[in-house]
């Protein structure tokens, strides 16, 4: 098995582009995916201020490792979920990678901001934790960029994650969200402006430029997330794909080039108002996020690794 | 487990309607299914001469009982394909049906007719059986209904086909394809009006039907269909309903509700020609189907039970 590039050995074989990397060609194949995603969607440029939305995870280390390589500026944001052990291992993991690299971080803890965790939460308003988590990160992301003037918030959504969003609104045929499955969310109604970059790599790329670039990252899936349906067509689309590599690659861009277009009506764009709790863009007198906090109040659970998550790393 | 409409003992569990019904009520709940998709769907009425595509399977078999047994005037057309053991076998169930109810059949056998059968064409032109197979039903079916001044043609497509199918084009984002894709094709450029009444009944609903009805069908697959793409999709549905009774419906439905209108902008509809060799519409100098008989001529392999396929059996 040779590079594809300079014919030494290769370290690793990606079936989908028909071609093997040695570990240094491998490494610029994923910085070239990613420039080639931020050129073709018109993501943002070197003179825009980011913000990337950070977990621990491969994901989320790899993008903001790439972006830093790549010269941009890119501050970090980290929101403590008060997830047992699991949110104190994570925290950890960030900690070591803008420590190695002196870069900006900044820590919003859910339970010392709101009063309130993720289990909690989830208790307290029988909604699913996957559900209470994605609204309180929305939410804590959102208003971050907008209070620090960032030009987008940057996540480290990759392909699989992308393909099974879609795969799961097809399937139900949401067209709303549908409509608004793009690489980049333009800024509007108060909301920032949105940037997944990774869309051209899938998990297995991001877990291998991890090891090759030497960051250590969460590997454990989120113990609150497993059995939910997201994973499940994630399994649903693996097995399409080792059955016919490339299938995945073809569903999601085939979406963008020839289907996503067809559906930007769908979504419902009545004007929005202000949430007279926190101020953020809403459609109702107070917002989702808002309405978590007031059900969810003092519903926190005791969090193994708390020291970590009350000081403001900030750095540069 | 309970007859929902009588109370009596049930004979089938739909875990989709959450119903159990017994024999009567669930013949007439497959009976009140196909009323309301012709209703629907405005697919014909009791006036109109209808001809169905009839392959000795559960599906076509069932389709022409419930549509006979509701009152409309339907014909059969059977094409032999030629293919070992199995078409013989399939031509023996439509003869037994048909002899039972006195009904019309006619048979055309692509040998016979033609010069070729679906094992040589495949073999002739380098197709996949399933692609000279539709072809040349497609063709003969169509040539048929219009020749014969049919109101339309009736296939016995069923919720798990119309699924299947509409799985691979939105995996593939086959745009075309997804703007044809309606229980309903209307008649146009000289192809003959299209319905698919079964698709609100699952394989196994149509498969219960006849076995309830006493009707025999052909059970095995087809030999030559064995690994293709769509029986895959089939069993990828069948793993998301199991999972989460009902979903396949929601997918197809929702479709049908929701989305197929945001591609009917997406079919190539040039005008059409009229094919110099037999004079069906075609977007070529000569037409696919005639452009496989010449290439596929004198490609015919033994059959079993020749003799069967020879005959033109048409009664009332």
């Amino acid at each position: 098995m040779k590079c594809r590039v300079c014919r030494e050995p290769a370290v690793i074989d990606l079936r989908r582009h028909n071609a093997n990397f040695c570990a240094e060609h491998f490494l610029r194949h994923c910085c070239q995916q990613v420039e080639r995603v931020i050129h073709d969607y018109k993501m943002f440029s070197p003179e825009d201020r980011l913000l990337v939305a950070v977990s621990g995870g491969k994901d989320s280390l790899a993008v903001w490792d790439i972006l830093h390589e790549l010269g941009y500026a890119v501050d970090g944001l980290y929101v403590g979920l008060g997830i047992e052990r699991y949110s104190g291992e994570s925290l950890s993991y960030v900690s070591d990678f803008v420590d190695r690299r002196g870069l900006n971080l900044t820590i919003v803890d859910l339970g010392d901001t709101y009063g309130f965790d993720v289990p909690g939460a989830a208790e307290a308003t029988g909604r699913v934790p996957c559900s209470a988590c994605g609204l309180s990160k929305r939410h804590v992301f959102d208003s971050a960029a907008v209070d620090g003037k960032y030009d987008a918030v940057v996540t480290g959504h990759n392909l699989d994650d992308e393909a099974a969003v879609l795969y799961g609104n097809v399937m139900r045929w949401q067209v709303d969200y549908l409509g608004r499955q793009r690489p980049l969310l333009e800024a509007r109604d108060g909301f920032p402006r949105k940037a997944k970059p990774l869309v051209r790599l899938t998990e297995r790329e991001t877990a291998a430029y991890c090891v090759l670039r030497g960051i250590d990252y969460q590997v454990e899936e989120c113990p609150m997330a497993i059995g939910n349906k997201h994973l499940g067509f994630k399994e649903t689309l693996n097995l399409l794909e080792d059955r016919s590599p490339g299938s995945k690659a073809e569903f999601y861009f085939g979406y963008l080039k020839r289907a996503v277009d067809r559906f930007s009506d769908a979504e419902d764009r009545g004007r929005l108002g202000i949430c007279s709790g926190c101020g953020a863009p809403t459609d109702a007198e107070v917002c989702a996020f808002c309405r978590l906090v007031s059900r969810s109040a003092g519903a926190t659970q005791p969090v193994a690794f708390k020291a970590r998550n009350e000081a403001t790393v900030s750095k540069r």
